[in-house]
């Protein structure tokens, strides 16, 4: 492909608004364009990687037995009401109306959809499992898109749905796609992590992650150099507390004035942080009649996880209450509040680390005062212990290793939903006896968009993008240094030829420009080999430069076909033939 | 591929508002749903389809050197309101906002978007031609969707977009995606024409259509068996019209109770009714501020050509006018309006047929009469003279042919589109001279989607669906009579592994049904060649079936790679090869 014929617009300045590399780079490459935020056009460079994604995709899914189709984006409204979901987006969710009043969405996923249709088609055992996916583009009305395409309102989406007849078959086919996974992640080349995370909004009960180690990802990821990795809200960590055997003291109140925070009131009382109680007001909306106020305690040096609670309380929404509720239920503002003296009607929580101390210190309930010496069970109730607190850095996760942290870009999500949709809209087939039975559902999906911001982001240096062979828009750069040099361009021209008849994809520089400009573009556009036909053509010789280490080495031309081979095969990932 | 794994719902049924054979077939055969009206799922099948047509599509835009890329669906309403079209294209544009009440559109086409890329990027003449496009769904807000996935609410559409330097840049890329074009439809071996078109709000002046000839068809087109083939909007014939020679007669008003069509008139005076004027009151909207009244006169016998009569205003809007319109400006209702007397804030435009008549009745201006003996410039003026009618079946085309109609379905649309959106959103390059010129542009466009429901129109039968090999979902259906029957099963799959090793896709029907539900749901489903495993399997033979024409072979097994790959290639469009 002649580089003339295709839409690369480079650029020698970032957006000013790009804070990730990835962003920086796809825009500066001529690889991306935004059209409004959160919304891109993909040029020809970023499609070719998008179709190279989508095909290393439908290969695998082949093989778990997976079968493409494709639904619409436009959604009616309705199905959404009945699962729930209409109203459980919120503002993410895009609304419209059609010319006669009638209310859609633009689909952020399409669970309600794909079980209405199965609902419609099957109707007994023996038409089960099935497996099927879609390669779509999605939409989500970010609140803060940000990062180029990383996170945007319009994006691709490998979105599955799999149909069993009873849990078994879930479970193989849940299997099937975690394979299936894995696999396509190994022959991208990507380093990720299999993680434990929680299920959001989708209902289902098992799932596990897949997330991409990077700085600018939107998760924390607590993991070891063993088996195990969690996202920071399912972490946990072994539990080492040790009963303090302290005496118990008498409970006295203190002034504090000025302390709200936990270490002002550490510093104001004298103590460690550990010792002194946070106390965090929240409400839980349990339904749409009930939100009832719970009080979350922790040592001080410790963070809430607000999912650890949520869960907990199997609640359908958590929020931190607001100056006026913690007013009207502890009588005092955020910064004074603690258990002493709490009534039934607010639910005390306590992380387990909670448990083990003696004569701790805590908000008063009356701003400008703490209680010293407050205990358990003498001073306070708490109605259920747990696990509410985020682990940290060097605790000792479930596997027996200390836990490291690193920011992590969730690039894929597979879940064991369960029957939640197919009872919701009935969609049932006939078991072996006979008797209706819900179908069991899995859903299972990956950003490839995203998934080029988290290549992008692992790959590319200051210099530009350097994109793995498995997904690179073309395999060879071919630069003749001199396009007004006849030689140069007859030998660039069929080099190209050579390798093209090889099955190699190859981008011949043909544009009238200065070396200078070309190298700088071939660098910022980051194919995994650069071949320059420069002064030594004469000679017969040509570098050829692998972009992601920048060695250089000069062969002759009839080389080029053995060369290139051997070096796109060192730079493939060595885990693609050994996931198959 | 085993049946049992992939999802084909086929029914006995049609739904209940299925007119179209193709909007039924493809229903019954499993291979659409229906979401919504005018929104449909591409199961399984028709998705294989739908890939075949993708790829055909690419295979051509790669020959005629365009560049795959990917545009968001959601586009800021701005760039809409820039060109007019926010307004133009009025209720077929869904509209939405977004969580800041920012305004979006869903895109049914891209000019807006692409044209303001390409002014970004492209800065110089040298950088130029380039030709783009995308395989993406389309969103229209139609007021009747109907007919399957031939007109629906969100479609799939190949749009492609050229842009030049010069007036030579573009026709030489325009050349070559007619000829493309031309390339796909023979390649998937459709039956179509290549016609003359109205642009319509593209806003272009050059432009071909592409039409398959179906009785469902939205348009009707005029052709011949020589070389001639327009839209009815566009089509002309030679004009035959002989100048009458009678005298002028005196101008008489008669009374014409209750006749208000030219055929009540023409009974009430005792005329042909090529002898008397229809005339059709018209507003025409020339721009924000001004709209003016066009009466419009032609024979009682001929109709009005709106897109004519719009063109030769040059008017952004015709819409006949109200009954109040035509009381106030000529003092009667539609069924007795006239030239005669006629003041000059009416413009008055008369078909060529008009000019040859002598002694003519019209409208009086006067409910309930009709003047005899009109004649023209004696007692009623024409502004302006020109082709405004349709044509009619037998008369002569500009080919010399005669005129046949037949109804079509639009498949393709290309448009010389030129500076308008060039000139509109600021898009110019510097030219040779070091001067600011108008980038030229055309745009292409295919219905991907429809494209499936004109090749079913054109091929279906009673039983189903009938597939030509280039765009079937597969190539051959194995069907073991018996599932019971171990031998038939064994030689079934042996089959089906025998022509997947050579390369064909087959179809494996592995499903516990009875013979006749598998037959049945073999010709519903449509492809080229049935592999029927019977009671001869103990003697090593297998009938072979054509889909399209129900003919039958014996055959022994070891055959069956060897016929298979006659009987296709026969199938295949001979147009395939010609064509490149």
């Amino acid at each position: 492909m002649k580089q003339s014929k295709i839409l690369i617009p480079t650029k020698k300045e970032a957006p000013a608004d790009a804070e990730a590399l990835s962003h920086k780079m796809m825009v500066r490459a001529g690889y991306i364009y935004q059209v409004s935020a959160g919304v891109w056009a993909y040029l020809p460079m970023a499609y070719r990687v998008i179709r190279k994604v989508e095909n290393i995709i439908r290969e695998e899914m082949d093989k778990a037995g997976a079968v493409e189709m494709m639904l619409p984006a436009l959604l009616p409204a309705d199905l959404w009401k009945k699962s729930g979901r209409y109203e459980s987006y919120g503002d993410n969710l895009f609304k419209l109306k059609d010319r006669r009043d009638r209310e859609f969405i633009l689909g952020p996923t399409h669970e309600e959809t794909i079980t209405s249709i199965l609902r419609d088609s099957v109707q007994s055992y023996k038409k089960l499992p099935l497996v099927v996916y879609q390669l779509q583009d999605k939409f989500r009305d970010e609140d803060r898109p940000r990062y180029g395409i990383l996170r945007g309102k319009e994006f691709e989406m490998l979105d599955g749905y799999s149909f069993s007849a009873d849990q078994a078959g879930l479970d193989e086919a849940y299997n099937l796609q975690a394979k299936a996974y894995r696999n396509i992640f190994d022959k991208i080349g990507l380093d990720y992590k299999v993680i434990l995370a929680d299920s959001g909004t989708m209902g289902g009960k098992n799932s596990q992650e897949f997330s991409a180690p990077a700085e600018v990802g939107e998760d924390t990821i607590a993991y070891t150099d063993g088996t195990y990795a969690a996202n920071l809200e399912k972490a946990t960590s072994k539990f080492v507390g040790v009963q303090q055997t302290a005496d118990p003291a008498e409970l006295q109140k203190q002034a504090t004035p000025g302390a709200h925070s936990v270490d002002e009131a550490a510093e104001s009382l004298g103590l460690e942080s550990s010792q002194i109680i946070k106390s965090m007001l929240y409400m839980a909306k349990m339904d749409e009649e009930e939100t009832v106020p719970v009080l979350v305690l922790m040592r001080g040096n410790d963070e809430v996880n607000e999912t650890k609670v949520e869960n907990a309380l199997d609640c359908e929404e958590l929020s931190l209450a607001t100056e006026e509720d913690a007013e009207k239920y502890l009588g005092a503002h955020p910064g004074s509040l603690g258990p002493v003296g709490v009534g039934e009607e607010v639910k005390i929580l306590a992380d387990n680390y909670v448990k083990v101390l003696v004569n701790m210190a805590c908000g008063a309930n009356e701003d400008g005062f703490h209680y010293v010496n407050a205990n358990l069970d003498r001073d306070f109730r708490v109605d259920e212990f747990g696990d509410f607190r985020n682990v940290q850095e060097g605790e000792i996760a479930p596997d027996g290793q200390p836990i490291k942290f690193t920011r992590g870009i969730e690039l894929g999500h597979i879940f064991k939903l369960g029957t939640h949709y197919s009872k919701i809209l009935g969609a049932q087939v006939l078991d072996q006896n006979g008797r209706q039975t819900d179908m069991v559902m899995g859903c299972y999906g990956i950003g490839v968009s995203r998934l080029l911001s988290a290549v992008a982001e692992q790959t590319a240096d200051e210099h530009g993008l350097a994109w793995p062979d498995s997904i690179a828009p073309f395999d060879v750069h071919v630069i003749p240094v001199n396009a007004k040099n006849e030689e140069q361009m007859q030998m660039a021209e069929s080099i190209t030829k050579t390798l093209e008849a090889a099955g190699y994809e190859v981008l011949l520089d043909d544009r009238k420009e200065r070396a200078g400009v070309k190298f700088a573009d071939a660098d910022l556009i980051g194919l995994p080999l650069r071949v320059t036909v420069g002064k030594k053509a004469s000679e017969g010789i040509v570098e050829v430069k692998i972009r992601k280490t920048g060695e250089t080495i000069e062969i002759k031309q009839e080389e080029i076909e053995n060369t290139v081979g051997i070096l796109l095969k060192q730079l493939t990932p060595a885990t693609e033939t050994a996931a198959d």
